[in-house]
């Protein structure tokens, strides 16, 4: 706290200088301004990193259910789960053959065939019920378990079959041919720990152990508001001016594809009043709030005052980054609120950064970050970045080297780059130009 | 054909020579007596690429449904869909600022002030009623039309406001701070392909362009039935011998993944008129039938005298790898059978490999093969491969290079090595111990 204090006071003693001497020169002059109209301080400008901290450290705990086991595809298990018993529970045959004393075989050989006597016949499902000795010898098939006394099979195939003999042609080793107890998942074994996600082998391995039912985590609910005089619902007839609402639409799928339960809760306009029923509608339903629009320079006052309305407070606003800088963050009793752009990709792509994460920690899974790795760019990047920048890309593979190509334009309102996505490269705050084959960090949003 | 024929031809006649003269050295010799006990010939231990083509060759095409948008995630597009205008529709300000000819700004700077009237404020979601010529301005919020006569967007944190006028400090160019109309998506521009999964950025796209409806394939409907005397189902006291029913459940994880619909038929014993009922009412009821077990040497009869009770083609049996290698392909009025091993993680191999292109496919989906990568083997593997066999592992990345770790044991039956399995491994037939760093061909499995 005294750090996140002291960062204030500094942030604040720039932002009076710049206020004084700086106007002209492209530098925003409302966080003192803002400091002063809510009575207190906020930090501005955060890193990604700061904000993502923000994001993470307010997740509230997710609450639980049970679920039928072929309905846990994608949930997140909120417990460990032990094995009851082994898989598989016997020794078994994975073949179809014969079961016998591998020490019978010592001699065996092409020109020296093991004649051994079968004395039973035991089909996969069932037991054997008698034990093999020496010159005996069970015929069993896949899945079948080995009788007691046998510690080797033989391949049908491998075999020659007359009356009620076998003949061998060669020598097995004890342990030959034959699955152990265990071998797959040993009884107290934990098979899938807390926080990881359920699926399809996870599913057969739970069926195998006889677990019909699970408790999973509950599926976060996100509410999205969107705000805008400008915005149209589907359907109608586009007025001159507006744009279409798309931005509800993507979030709505992004919460579902993160196993999140989006609440559409509607667009409001320009007034913070109208923003503030709507998040407050939001934060009474749902875990999370998000709202698009409202959130840049002169937008500021619609969702920073709808959030003072609704009585939250404001845990910082705008984010060194491009795209996305306009982003804000508010706390209402434990509840987080996250105000996007307005501007589609810049909206999606600071969802991918902070939200996607905050959703998939709050829907209890252990792994909730972006994996980063290192990629070499395929094309130039002929801008400057006096930013940290986020570029938009796809993962290409050129022999076990990881390129990135762009995906489109990387306007802050340019979404059909964002289709082909699944790459968000990072260029350091300061970078000039980059050529093809520089090599950056990226995140792989898959 | 003729390349069929001859390849079955060679085929039986190996077969024919090996049961002559190889008995007793592990070579299947139920080649010839298959094709002599169906009256034809079949392919027998084809390649897993031949295995993927009969399958490929043979997908029946999809139906088509009407979706609405928010219902759409992770469809599949049946058609084309090109923008009908331009993403944003009309020049727009990217920021709240004040628009003007750049013309005027020529000799404005820091010490020479442009001083502009302000004669209109146009937020987002109006139009400007009047236009701009020289010395005059109109203010513009983010998203707001750019009014008629201005070519350039000064930021409202970089000038001076006073009464009614306000001050300049720079020059700019035309065009500066101007989304222009067209800079997502042009009219005519085709944003998404036929056989493209729909995702949220599409899904906002598409919003944007007025769109609340699409076509997409109708999703496929996939049936699964079990076969083996040893299988019990989750909720039954296991009896001694018998194994729980676990692959019916990992299959219809893994179809409904993919974005089919399983119909989990029910588990048969090991009596082919039993299977065949069951394969019967899958063929009526969905696009493609899957069976487990059943497919082995000794089992042979089961799945495939089922297939012929049922009057379905066998295609192959057998495939020239490891696991899996026991498989059973058919084909029943342009409906496909694919039997799998009934060994959980043969089973679920095979899947990967076959069943899923096939459903992907089937699905309407254009890429449906698993991308191929490069991978660095992250530690030994000791056994030699007499035949091609896929190594289940997991990619994990050291700087750009993507290595491969293992999951687990890969044996048939482990299951457990196949939760956080996201790579196949190819190793070439006839390969000896592998040791790390070696260089491998792998599947993708996201």
């Amino acid at each position: 706290m005294a750090y996140k204090v002291r960062v204030n006071l500094i942030g604040a003693y720039f932002g009076m200088f710049l206020s004084l001497s700086c106007k002209g020169r492209g530098f925003s002059v409302l966080t003192v301004e803002s400091a002063r109209k809510y009575g207190g301080f906020m930090e501005t400008n955060v890193s990604a990193e700061k904000a993502l901290q923000f994001l993470l450290g307010n997740c509230p705990a997710g609450g639980q259910e049970r679920v039928a086991l072929p309905d846990s595809l994608g949930r997140v298990l909120d417990e460990d789960i032990r094995a009851g018993e082994d898989i598989p529970q016997f020794d078994r045959s994975p073949l179809d053959g014969y079961a016998f004393r591998a020490a019978d075989t010592l001699r065996a050989g092409e020109d020296n065939p093991l004649i051994l006597e079968v004395i039973e016949e035991v089909p996969a499902g069932y037991t054997p019920s008698k034990a093999v000795s020496a010159g005996k010898t069970i015929k069993v098939m896949t899945g079948a378990p080995i009788p007691e006394g046998a510690d080797a099979v033989v391949k049908y195939e491998e075999t020659l079959e007359k009356g009620n003999t076998v003949s061998l042609f060669q020598a097995f080793r004890s342990g030959q041919n034959i699955v152990r107890a265990g071998e797959d998942v040993m009884k107290g074994q934990i098979v899938a720990r807390k926080g990881s996600v359920v699926n399809p082998p996870l599913i057969g391995l739970l069926a195998a152990l006889g677990i019909s039912e699970i408790s999973v985590f509950r599926r976060p609910r996100v509410a999205v508001v969107s705000t805008g005089e400008e915005l149209q619902d589907l359907g109608e007839e586009l007025e001159k001016g507006k744009i279409r609402n798309s931005n509800s639409y993507s979030l709505a799928a992004y919460i579902s594809e993160l196993g999140g339960e989006p609440l559409v809760i509607g667009t409001a306009g320009d007034k913070a009043e109208e923003v503030a029923v709507l998040m407050k509608r939001g934060l009474a339903e749902a875990d999370v709030v998000m709202t698009t629009g409202g959130v840049s320079v002169g937008d500021y006052d619609v969702v920073q005052d709808a959030v003072r309305l609704a009585g939250a407070e404001v845990l910082f606003w705008r984010i060194d980054m491009k795209p996305g800088s306009p982003t804000l963050a508010a706390l209402k009793d434990g509840k987080l609120i996250l105000g996007l752009s307005g501007n589609p990709a810049a909206g999606m792509v600071v969802f991918q950064l902070l939200a996607s994460p905050l959703i998939k920690k709050l829907a209890g899974r252990a792994e909730y970050l972006w994996q980063r790795i290192e990629v070499l760019l395929k094309e130039d990047f002929r801008k400057n970045s006096p930013r940290r920048r986020y570029l938009r890309g796809r993962l290409v593979w050129e022999k076990g080297t990881a390129l990135m190509e762009f995906t489109g334009g990387q306007g802050n309102d340019v979404l059909s780059s964002l289709i082909e996505c699944d790459l968000l490269a990072e260029i350091p705050a300061g970078s000039g130009p980059l050529k093809a084959g520089e090599k950056l960090e990226a995140l792989l949003l898959k």
